[in-house]
């Protein structure tokens, strides 16, 4: 009973298996008394759960990154699943004890993403763009390989902003053999470090949060800053006409200025960057949402797709 | 020099060459004599010119349709080249007069475009889709393959709609492969009909308006009513969840209730349907902007991309 | 006593009386014990009341349908009207047992309804329009007469959906002396349709939720269909003006594109059955709130009417 | 022949009547000479016309208010009908001359409004409300019979307020037959001073433009104006629930804080008195368009309805 | 220890003070027992609590105005700072019971204010603003001293509305001597007599509400009409240049019509004038929030401030 | 007579005077004929004229840069006012030719402005901020002196730029006398480099057109990015908290995502910032149009000011 993760159960199903604390929010309920808020993971996914009349010991003990066991039951609660939880304690030492474990993944190993990203570095033929991007992804590998794409929302895992990369080169690849117009080197070089400021908005793969150069700066100044001083280093003059093309796609990304853009894209490849971003957003937060569905039920509302709620159909 | 077309000549060039009478609207001057406002089109794109003073005889000769010989230079008015016409004749029996030779085409042929598509039928497996796609496509086969996809804006020319309907039956190819959860079923159906309720919007591919069930029910409720009365004839049910799937599919395409769709997308496939819809739209209108465009300047303001314009890179 | 109904009753006096359960949904309460959220209703309106610490047997016994002996207290939790229930017992067999005699009707009796709204077809004298609405209207009597006009909202009880086309009929029968240029018959025949394909979108007149079909097309499309399809039976040209004319009464009957309506009126008759229907729809639900509010202050605030709250001025 | 109106005639039809100039605004023309644009007008409705290579005799001529034969063509320009002038003298004093005679008039005689507008006054029940509207009539009496209820738009004629009012007195009373819950007492107050600020607002019937308090406070606060001051010298509190009540139908009946409102209707009449402004404006103003248009033909695009144009069905 | 006040404590420490009940609002818990959500104030500020359990007896004790010794800690609730209660009693006679001590103040003293506000009524050189401000001012003196600037928000303390509008005159000031062409007049009699409105609008500098009028017409047209009839009884013209430019200061001064106002700014003093409201008010609730913020930290999200959190920079 | 400029003689009035040629755009008028599109300056303003029937000679001769005799008339056209041109030949060797004493200037002298804007440096205390403006400054002094602020609407002449820097420099003085707890130094370090990258983004004084990395990246990212490289060669982290907020307060300073912002203001000093920006514009704006306007008349419509005319009222 205990190889079933989280997502092999059904609702109003006991559950017993181990899982990661991801996070855990101590704070008042109504009745005046504490509790803990939970959220647990394993690589089947995230769920919450909440710990009613929680003594100090249990605040003290219960901690993000510990792995436990947990033996409950899956329930519904506003159409979202959660634990009601029957008991709980600290994973002993003849037990799954580390928290990569249970932590959800990229759908694809790292070192083949890897490897297939640095074919599309081959691709970038133009060689401003070709060092730019280099020299960046060097500077940056370690995070660029373990960070999420995005706090909440899509690609929210370890390893999500390198696949979601992966993902957009994949798709502009397949439009560059459709609309030969393009200038796959421009969209190519634009796809990589269109979110690669995010290393540096987002303290990291854990425990989510944004730094102050994130608050108060925000992804698309930060890596415009270190194209900026990449061009510096290596001697290329920010002005040149290269320079600007790639400064652009990743400044305008976000497509609409309400979207923090700070301008639109002016160029067709700066508007296929943004609307594939969309896209594999869209793809990525959909699929993560149904398939956590019921063949024949809705899912609940997605915040990142306003709100609407999608259909699951039934299986033929 | 009449080997040359239209968008052959740059600015401030003399022209010679035959072209199609494509729109001929009579004004009144701010002077009070009438002049013809010309949209003349050949194979490179369409232009428009003014003919000042112009004479019942010249108003009752120069009409849609017609071939005409032209002499004239090409000029820049408020940004957007134009014909300042220095002669202008029918042209003789001796010179080419098939108004087919100066229409915009479909970059692909007829036949070719024909056989891909079906090739995609085969591939709609569920026999409901597959039924109602190919009820209708044999019902306005002549009008799929001869309509423009709009009135103007995209893929405004004959043949138009059914390259745009291959081009985004070839992204949903290329996102079927990249994103194995798509049922590429139900995307090809709804590829296929999503915008073949034109047929019975717009007049025609020449000199296109809207009819009158244009006007009051809009291409989107007209393929809907198609789609019904199919089920009717070939005895499937429209409540089924297979007819309710691709009917969504067709009347959510738009995207956003603001746009004309009764419901936004609650469909993965609708979704994307609806994003890819809009790439291959955008791509087009730039494609065709930028190629009357040089390198280094900027395009006019393009009404179908939010007024923006778009930079064309120097050639390295 | 057992004679008051619910809303003969004022804020903070204790209550006795029988009410039917409208819904009953189990919650858990902070302190981890479950509860049930009921509403109860009578004639006079519906109410909410929380019962605490329900036990399984209280779960299991108290579901909507069932008429209750209710004792308790009525107060104001945050500004809305709730009950605090003491005790709690299903209704004994010597007592009122009928949920028919708890549920809120139309103000007007269904046969005097249904003959008025008889007197109205004889006024639509276009033979087309008169064939079609007669003909839906006996597919759908039984629902017409026994749906509500919506889930929530206005008219949200039993024979609601029948009332609210009525007050419709009656405003436009009004116009039309007023305005001897409407087309009354269209007018009359578009009032009648407009909402039917609710009888489609919606689950029924208790419990209502909506339909797949509900949910993936709509009730404008739903009503759309239904039009097509008795064209087809009855042998009359969904492409004549007349059958145009009478669709894009229905299409377009929300206004603007943003409440789903695929296009915006362009009939004058159009205008007006969109602002008639607004205009009722406003009174029925200001008329609510209003018979729940003391003179001299204001309803809580209605969502239906942009989050306003009205007042009730004093009476003189 | 002469006894023919503007609109009697059709497009591309010579024409030969006497018009009055309505207005006559002098411009310089793209070569560089005066020409005047003038808007003459009669009975049947209002027509645009240019007069090119205008002399300073013509120009000192022709000005607004003067009676003038007319001989020329009405055609069509973008969509409007306007007048080529072939010929164009001044009225001699053997023809008519009177300019009241070519001027558009509300559709029933002012001796017949003003009389059933007097009946409204006396279901005004309520003292406080029946003796300021009485005060406020009678010190306005000439203007509010006089003037339009609008510079343009609907109602823009003569004697257009008080057929306005009138208007939406009658759709008021139908309404407090079909919701006996209306207090038709404040509704008709409201309706009868709802417009009564653009008195002030106005300039005047005739070459209607802004004052400058219409300029800097707009005709709802000058009309809040005169009904404290008319409490003032009445006797009664403003602050009594019966003046707010008043102050807040006519301040609120623009519906919306963007339309010029400075708070949203309160009450339910307020709410009412919005709606039907905006019914009556309606069909007034597509009543207009729709007179000039052929069945089976669309209107102009209408200003004050969002720009939409309306379909004119053909006879049956 | 009893020395410090509420905001001199920081989250985490017993607290132990006396403080001024500003609100207590009874409600029931999810456990079914009814508890006390408070407001308490001192001078530092005002800071929230929740009294669970609560007896009849501490109900009807612990009521808004009563001096309460309150022995604590303070927590951080949603990042809002609270109490949780450990002992809470009434003050005893030998202790401080006087709410006045425990009020939030204008960080400047009233005689100040008043001294200085008079010295810019000196500066009002035009006579008609002259006498009508000094008639207001006179008329409302003591409620203008003494009334909050908002219900919440800015300035949402006693003195707040004398204080808001001092600061607003001093930028004017600020801004007469840079920009020579504003009217100081005309800026200094709008900035007095801007926010007068809000002493009919609200109920009063405790537990303030909104009045009737207040809902129903708001402040600026409350104002409007003290306008009126103060020009009515000094025997000025209400329709002289001077008086509309005043009354437009007013009435336009929320810039937006989306924000109440009538009219937008036509006049430079009137654009002038709203946005110097702005920025005090900006200034004021930033000020506010910063102080309870600290340093390297952002505040909570400022609701008038569009929700936008605010950093507090480290002291260097 | 020659001494008068452009804004000294009335509408109607002959006027004689040397003026410089600021733009001149030839363009084919409605009847065939090329024209220029004049706009002349001199130090009262700018204001437009045709020159009809333009020979080459003429398009030759008269092009932007040249000081030309003009003789004609002053007209209103459309509410604004332009120049008839009776005669215009280009200024003789013995006439006024220097284009410099024809351009509109700052109202103060450059000396003086440099001089104020030094003493400001020296109050910017904070070392880092400091260096950075000092060294910024110094690199781009002589575009920092001449540059317009705008291309057009406000402070659009040569010396614009470092006006417009300085009257916000002295509100934000005047506030942080009022507003003790702004941090004057980061204010006054961001208002003096909030606009410098219009440097970069604009062309010149001259006939001011936007530059490619102009279009591009806009005037925002420009001056971050010369404030990174600034804090690269002095040595200075660009995460150093200092370099976080002199960057927020310059990438906010817009106010909102829709003006370009990327991240909107979370500093008390960059909201002010913000909000000084905007009131020193509109007064700058305002003061322009009001210059041309005859007391007792509206202005024309302000672009700049959302499409608001603005009242001059009436000296008394």
């Amino acid at each position: 009973m205990l190889n079933k993760r989280i997502f092999d159960y059904k609702n109003d199903e006991n559950i017993e298996l181990f899982v990661l604390i991801k996070s855990a929010e101590t704070r008042i309920a109504k009745n005046g008394k504490q509790f803990i808020a939970f959220n647990f993971s394993d690589q089947s996914g995230v769920i919450s759960a909440k710990f009613w009349d929680a003594s100090k010991e249990a605040i003290a003990t219960f901690t993000p990154g510990k792995v436990v066991y947990l033996k409950g039951k899956r329930e519904l609660y506003q159409n979202n699943p959660q634990i009601k939880i029957f008991k709980l304690r600290l994973a002993k030492e003849s037990e799954p004890q580390d928290p990569a474990l249970f932590v959800q993944k990229a759908p694809e190993k790292r070192a083949e993403i890897e490897a297939e990203l640095n074919r599309y570095l081959f691709e970038i033929t133009n060689p401003t763009w070709n060092r730019i991007v280099r020299a960046l992804l060097k500077e940056y590998q370690k995070e660029f390989f373990t960070f999420p794409a995005a706090k909440s929302n899509h690609h929210a895992y370890a390893g999500g902003l390198a696949f979601h990369t992966l993902s957009i080169l994949r798709l502009a690849k397949a439009l560059g053999t459709q609309y030969p117009q393009l200038d796959t080197s421009l969209l190519y070089a634009g796809a990589i470090l269109h979110d690669l400021g995010k290393v540096l908005e987002l303290s990291g793969p854990v425990a989510t949060s944004y730094t102050l150069a994130g608050n108060l700066l925000g992804h698309i100044v930060l890596i415009d800053e270190e194209i900026v001083k990449t061009c510096e280093r290596l001697g290329l003059a920010t002005e040149s006409e290269d320079a600007l093309l790639l400064r652009h796609m990743i400044i305008s990304h976000h497509g609409l200025l309400e979207y923090g853009s700070p301008v639109r894209p002016h160029l067709v490849e700066a508007e296929v960057l943004h609307q594939l971003d969309n896209l594999d957003a869209s793809l990525q937060m959909l699929d993560k949402s149904l398939e956590h569905t019921a063949p024949g039920e809705f899912t609940e509302r997605i915040f990142g797709m306003d709100g609407r709620n999608f259909y699951r159909p039934n299986e033929k």
